[in-house]
């Protein structure tokens, strides 16, 4: 990753001077609304320079190959992720926190804040398959993904607020799943009904679990 | 879709003789493989020719364009679906054939058949957000599994073996999701711990709405 004191300031086409940090997270905005389309195989370093009005030196100047955008852009989808689902979960505790991050994820499934559904999802099964770089950093994206959800179930446990018995693993694998596959049935079917289904099996299992079910949705 | 008494035998580089049907087949197969691992959109006919050992102007003769290879390996990818998923669990009946297909498409997804997992999740994940024939066709097989899926729920209902109240798409999917997210988790993690979980919870899902949870699993 290069320094970002040496980040150039680029013209672009239109005469408008761009900084550098203004210029790198405009590439990578645009970046991840064509991974989650055409995959991140398909990002390309000239196409991003056309469609932006910058030279494809100046992107080249950011991140030097496709590899290192790649990499780039599922940093920046982390911090979409972030400031959309856990932050504002993290202003509750146990039990709401846990909620909280359910019905955070449902809304910005449901938004398509990236064209081509959740980010994450869509790299997962782009790369899963293919080890290297890219599939390492998602790797360690979900390995926090999953223990910051974990976490938060054991934590609800720990409160008293959900059941001793509560297998906090098993739990955050079903939690999860329902988002996922949500996001996979309204990308094919344009039908938001499947997000309304997620969100319904998430309240169900929780209440199944928490020792007061009332405080679930 | 060619007839297919119309397809020319081919001599193969070390001088094999495929029969039209054959070669197709073979076509297929490795199709599907390379599917599940680089995208339908990484098909090429040239690639597939090379690899098998064929012409470039048999393969071409047998699909015409890429997107006809790519439908076709749609229909490739349903029948071998069908027969390690479907048709096993069709010699049961009711809440026994539910259950059987939740235990056989465990055991599909965890055989790895296609090496980049699920042939239909990845080829959702990779045209849901693109309109198309290949999505259209996408969309048919999948509307074509949830019929089947809710279907086969209702029945075990109208037959007293689930509870009345069992809302049968909700339950469908719900059983598909935990599916979905192991075949993503395995993917990218190498663990096949998934494949557990998701058992374990489709079991669960099922013994809670079961009249007689002895007899799930």
């Amino acid at each position: 990753m290069p320094d970002v004191s040496s980040w150039a300031a680029m013209t672009t086409t239109d005469g408008r001077l761009l900084r550098g940090e203004q210029t790198r997270r405009a590439i990578l905005e645009r970046a991840a609304e064509i991974a989650t389309v055409e995959g991140l195989e398909g990002l390309s370093i000239g196409r991003l320079a056309g469609e932006l009005g910058v030279s494809k030196s100046g992107v080249f100047a950011h991140f030097g190959s496709k590899e290192e955008l790649q990499l780039a852009t599922i940093e920046r989808a982390r911090e979409v992720f972030i400031e959309r689902v856990i932050e504002p979960a993290l202003r509750e505790r146990g039990l709401a926190r846990l909620w909280a991050m359910c019905e955070n994820r449902i809304a910005y499934a449901k938004a398509r804040v990236f064209p081509g559904g959740c980010f994450f999802y869509a790299a997962e099964m782009e790369f899963g398959p293919r080890p290297g770089r890219v599939r390492d950093a998602l790797r360690r994206e979900k390995a926090a993904w999953w223990a910051w959800l974990v976490g938060t179930i054991e934590r609800a446990r720990d409160a008293g607020e959900l059941e001793p018995t509560v297998d906090a693993e098993q739990l955050a694998f079903e939690l999860d799943a329902f988002v996922g596959a949500a996001n996979a049935d309204a990308l094919l079917d344009d039908d938001p009904v499947a997000f309304d289904r997620a969100r319904a099996a998430m309240r169900a299992r929780l209440r199944a679990v928490a020792t007061d079910p009332e405080r679930v949705g």
